[in-house]
C-alpha cells in the first residue's frame, strides 16, 4: 500500500543545478484500474505496476535487465517524461522534489509518502510548497506523460 | 507487429483430454491504447506488453524470473483466465486452439497469426471453425479475463 500527498511548488529551495537524480519514465499501459510504468533512475531499470486510484494504491515493482527494458521501452512512446528528483528531509520525513524537464519544464512537484492515511493527514508541509494536488488526476505522472502539463 | 484472425469453435477436433499446454494469464493493466499481461505457460513466465487495437498490434515480451513474476502476479487479481492451448497444423499455418477452463469453460477459440494483413485476408479456415470474431472486443482475452464470457 502506498499513501502519498502531493503539492505544487512555485518557489523551490535552491538546490544547485546538478542536484538530484535524473529519472526517465514511460507508461506501457494506463487503465482505469491499473497502470504499468518503466523507469530508468541512474543505472537502475525498474518496472512498476500500480492498481487502484486516489490516496492509496497497491503497487509492486521489479528490476529488469537492460535487454528486457530495451525490448519494452519502445511501447511507451508518446507516454514518457523526464524529471530531476531531489530528496529533502522535513519534520522527520523525506520530501521528494521533482523538477520536470523537456516539455514539462516549469513544473515542480513535491511528494511525500506515508505509512498510513492517518500519518498522511497529520503532515505539516514546509513553507515553500503551494497548492495541494493530492488526487488531482491532472498531476498524476501518467497524465503528465500522455497529455502534458495542465494549462 | 502481430496480425491475427480469431474464430469461435463449436465442434473442435478430438485431441484427447490431456492435449495441449496449460496457460494461466492475468492482466496488470488494461488501457484503451495498451495492455500488460503476465502469462505462465508450463515453466515459462512471460510479461507481454501490447499497444494499439484491432487486426494489428505492436507487441513486446520479456521473460521474468520466478521472484519478479510472483511479485507482480497479485496485482492481476480479478483479471485472470486459464485455458489449454493446442497447436493444429492447417494449410501450412499453425492454428492455436484455446479451450478455456474455470469460469470460462465451454468457450473454445481458434486463432491464427500471420506475417501481414494480406496473408490474413487470404487464409481459408478449416471446416470445424465457426463464426469469425476477429476484432470483436468481447472475445479479447483481456475482456474475457475481466468481464467473463459473452452471454
Amino acid at each position: 500500500m502506498e499513501v502519498e500527498r502531493k503539492f505544487l511548488v512555485t518557489d523551490p529551495p535552491d538546490l544547485g543545478a546538478d542536484a538530484g537524480e535524473e529519472i526517465e519514465q514511460g507508461y506501457l499501459a494506463i487503465g482505469s484500474e491499473g497502470e504499468v510504468r518503466l523507469r530508468r533512475k541512474g543505472e537502475k531499470l525498474v518496472l512498476t505496476a500500480k492498481r487502484g486510484a486516489g490516496l492509496s494504491r497497491d503497487e509492486a515493482e521489479v528490476e529488469l535487465d537492460r535487454n528486457a527494458f530495451e525490448a519494452l521501452w519502445p511501447l511507451t512512446e508518446g507516454r514518457r517524461l523526464r524529471k530531476r528528483r531531489s530528496v529533502i528531509p522535513h519534520g522527520g520525513r523525506s520530501i521528494e522534489l521533482d523538477i520536470y524537464e523537456g516539455e514539462l519544464a516549469g513544473l515542480v512537484v513535491a511528494e511525500v509518502e506515508f505509512g498510513s492515511e492517518e500519518e498522511a493527514r497529520g503532515f505539516e508541509p514546509p513553507e515553500w510548497v503551494g497548492a495541494e494536488v493530492t488526487g488531482d488526476e491532472r498531476y498524476l505522472n501518467e497524465t503528465l506523460a500522455s497529455r502534458g502539463a495542465p494549462d
